[in-house]
């Protein structure tokens, strides 16, 4: 796509640290990284997200994540990795091209990461799982 | 596995609020949401971690939260979503027993995720890209 930086970097139209490559997917090192390791899984063709990425992609790059998780824990000793993919700009995704993050993480590392909150009652848990269902 | 409580839930032997079960998965509402509709997807088989999880239930695992995330969006008219996924204590996972969470966020939400760091220089991504490339 036009204009789309990942799309650039991905066909390798602009410089990148690549550490893994197929017809399919290319994998960088984030350049501006939570830890140093982070790297980034770009499929080649653009889709702004997992909603526009086909459900087949979408499977191989967790497949690929796993492989990159397994490295970059290995190449930098990591004590845990998070995986994680962001969807639209209120959930933090700064680049509208698909990417998913491979994040070493280190015991008592600065890495911002609270996914807790807080209890619901039982009345809005139920209604909340009624409107789920009723979209799936 | 005994003593796991997320083999348990997965198993139905705990309550929960599931949105979605097959023969494979358990998909749940977190107890203590980021925010309402924060689910997470269950394996049935014990698995600790990503890296002993098989790669074929990865992908499966990814094409699901892909189907959560479109319905979670609707449901709670969520901004955007985030699919994360942890591994290890150092990495924010306080259940071993792999799991992904689908969190939907709101523009302007308290949810702590900041996966931005700082640049290294040159040589040390060089060297970070060999280290990985010589793992993969």
């Amino acid at each position: 796509m036009d204009n789309c930086i990942f799309c650039k970097i991905a066909a390798g139209g602009i410089p990148s640290n690549t550490v893994y490559e197929d017809e399919i997917f290319r994998v960088i090192l984030d350049i501006a990284p939570a830890n140093p390791g982070h790297c980034l899984i770009l499929p080649k063709m653009h889709a702004a997200d997992i909603f526009e990425l086909d459900e087949a992609l979408v499977g191989k790059a967790a497949v690929l994540a796993k492989k990159i998780a397994s490295a970059v824990k290995k190449a930098v000793k990591a004590d845990g990795i998070n995986i994680i993919q962001n969807n639209g700009a209120a959930a933090g995704q700064s680049v509208s091209h698909y990417h998913v993050h491979v994040v070493p993480r280190f015991n008592g590392d600065r890495v911002q990461l609270n996914t807790e909150g807080k209890a619901l009652s039982d009345e809005e848990f139920a209604k909340i799982k009624e409107a789920i269902i009723a979209e799936l």
